[in-house]
């Protein structure tokens, strides 16, 4: 890391939510960025924004960061790389394998190219979304390949440092697995329970609580941009839905008749199988039965939610998670507060006697 | 309305978590409570904890409340029925056609029956965990039939008044096909999904982010009472399931060949299918298309959360929502919080003024 050094010029090409990003981040550092869109009007709300200027044709720029849709990027990476031919050239594509193999395919020089996939990301995208820590503490993926060296590699991870991400290092094959295991199937099941909604009786929906929409809140994603990821990472992503279809078709075998033989044991085993793959989610979330959980009741006026965390605070009570839950069509909300089990009892005795209302602790 | 009154005495069967809820809440409003439950541990517990008294033989209530699994329930119903010939009964299983029909093969006198679902409990259950407040704002399902006359389902209303909980009329069918789209398919779609991570490598659940999180958080449910649940309404679950079933295989067409015509089509109207179904779902969280949502980026230490909502309180913005996300194996985490979006900009700024950085806005 000694010889770590900022690159002096960056090209990037894209400007949306994560070019334009990016370009703050390293404009910010003092980097020279260019920028470069297929929409003038992008490029020029990103220059507004810090986040570079436009390129002159004396440029010279060490790394080019291509940051345009799945669909265009192995075509726009190989124009770069034959454009800029003494610069490194990488991608922020939320797929890897495909563009690596389009890339080979198109002759492509892929020893001045490593492609990577920033863990970051907003619902709504374009140079209006963008910001300078869209990245900091976030995972960053470099997807390595053979065909580059590792001075160059390093080169590219220098950029995910410079942003204050955090470089995580696997194959192109691992990185589309990863994500179609933690992302891309997670989204299609999403969607599809998602679907069933359309035909819920009012009724249903309003009895609707914090377990459904947990389940389908990823479901009003964009799908033109779902598409393209999708077709780019389809085998990986089919090999996984396989598994979930074939879990379905068994719990519906059992469905089917439930009071056979075997069927309470296939219902059970995969109830117990969710409980087992939740589990090895690292984080928080994942580990929450570590915690005791406390339900308050809140209304919903401004302030309500910050006193209770200002007491909970002056009580010297480290609140390790918090969730809130909506009561539908009710002026009140319900905040779930997750501390270690040892200060649950105290937290609950001097909420109560400071007047909150505790509607469940588990 | 001018007729309510409390019951005087009520028998409650199932000292678990909603039994002694039950018994909490009607003590406080002065009710007589007593408790029964097939482990005397458990009793005892519930009127150490002031959720009753234990039953003596000359107690004639006036309602008995059945508190117990959903596969005992109808049994425990009908005995109740019998031995409490001038009392009404109603439970509290989350499925709700099986026990009338059990009821009616039994020959129970459903005249004076009718059951009940609450909209409300907490992961762990138990006596323990019990609150009186565990109903205040939730929704309550009065599950009607025709053979019970509307003063008797009145009495049994007014029990749901009487804890603070919402009544909401519907069929025992309408029930248990509502509470199958909101609940029980839900339950098994994320089950499935987790049940795929337990062949995540350590660096594919290592990029696990917020969507995954959120897609298989109730899987950790309880593999015994699930068993039960879906054994007790398998048409209705399975019906829905079947229509899961079928988008996931014409997703599974669509990925094995995605080049093929129609393909990219398949996919894009499964993720719009999803994006129409999840505006359903009423509420903050299903409309949050409607807020801007601004990523702060907090440490994780007691106070720092409570600072911001006091900061963001003292700007006289109201938060619409609040949602937590932690970094995997960093000391940081990210508050989102969701405003309109007119005070958004204001917000951006004011807290940036204020030192907060901001890692994100859409």
């Amino acid at each position: 890391m000694t010889d770590r050094r900022l690159q002096e010029q960056v090209h990037i090409i894209g400007a949306g939510l994560l070019g334009t990003s990016i370009g703050l981040a390293l404009s910010e550092r003092g980097v020279d960025v260019t920028l470069a869109d297929t929409s003038p009007t992008a490029v020029r709300l990103a220059v507004d924004y810090g986040a570079g200027r436009a390129p002159r044709a004396d440029d010279r720029p060490g790394l080019v960061v291509v940051a345009v849709p799945p669909d265009v990027t192995a075509a726009t990476v190989a124009r770069a790389l034959a454009e800029h031919p003494e610069a490194l050239v990488t991608d922020v594509a939320s797929v890897k394998g495909s563009v690596l193999a389009e890339l080979r395919a198109l002759g492509a020089d892929v020893s001045r190219y490593l492609g990577t996939h920033p863990m970051a990301g907003r619902e709504r995208g374009g140079p209006i979304s963008a910001r300078a820590d869209l990245f900091l503490g976030r995972p960053w993926v470099l997807a390595g390949h053979d065909g580059i060296s590792y001075r160059r590699a390093g080169a590219i991870e220098d950029l995910i440092l410079d942003v204050g991400a955090v470089p995580i290092e696997m194959s192109v094959d691992e990185h589309d697995r990863s994500v179609a295991m933690v992302s891309h199937v997670p989204q299609l099941v999403a969607s599809a329970m998602a679907a069933r909604l359309r035909t819920a009786s009012n009724g249903a929906v309003g009895l609707a609580g914090q377990g459904v929409r947990d389940v389908t809140r990823i479901a009003s994603s964009d799908p033109g941009l779902w598409v393209q990821i999708l077709s780019a990472n389809a085998a990986p992503v089919a090999e996984i839905l396989r598994g979930v279809r074939d879990d379905v078709d068994a719990l519906l075998a059992a469905l089917a008749d439930p009071e056979a033989p075997g069927s309470r044991r296939a219902l059970a085993e995969l109830i117990a199988a969710g409980n087992a793959g939740v589990a090895r989610i690292p984080g928080k979330h994942g580990d929450d039965r570590r915690f005791a959980q406390l339900v308050v009741m809140i209304d919903d006026t401004p302030g309500q939610l910050a006193r209770l965390l200002t007491e909970i605070g002056e009580l010297d009570i480290n609140m390790e998670d918090l969730r809130l839950e909506h009561s539908p069509g009710a002026p009140i909300g319900f905040a779930e507060v997750s501390v270690l089990p040892e200060v649950e009892q105290r937290l609950i005795d001097e909420l109560s006697a400071r007047g909150w209302r505790i509607a469940g602790a588990s």
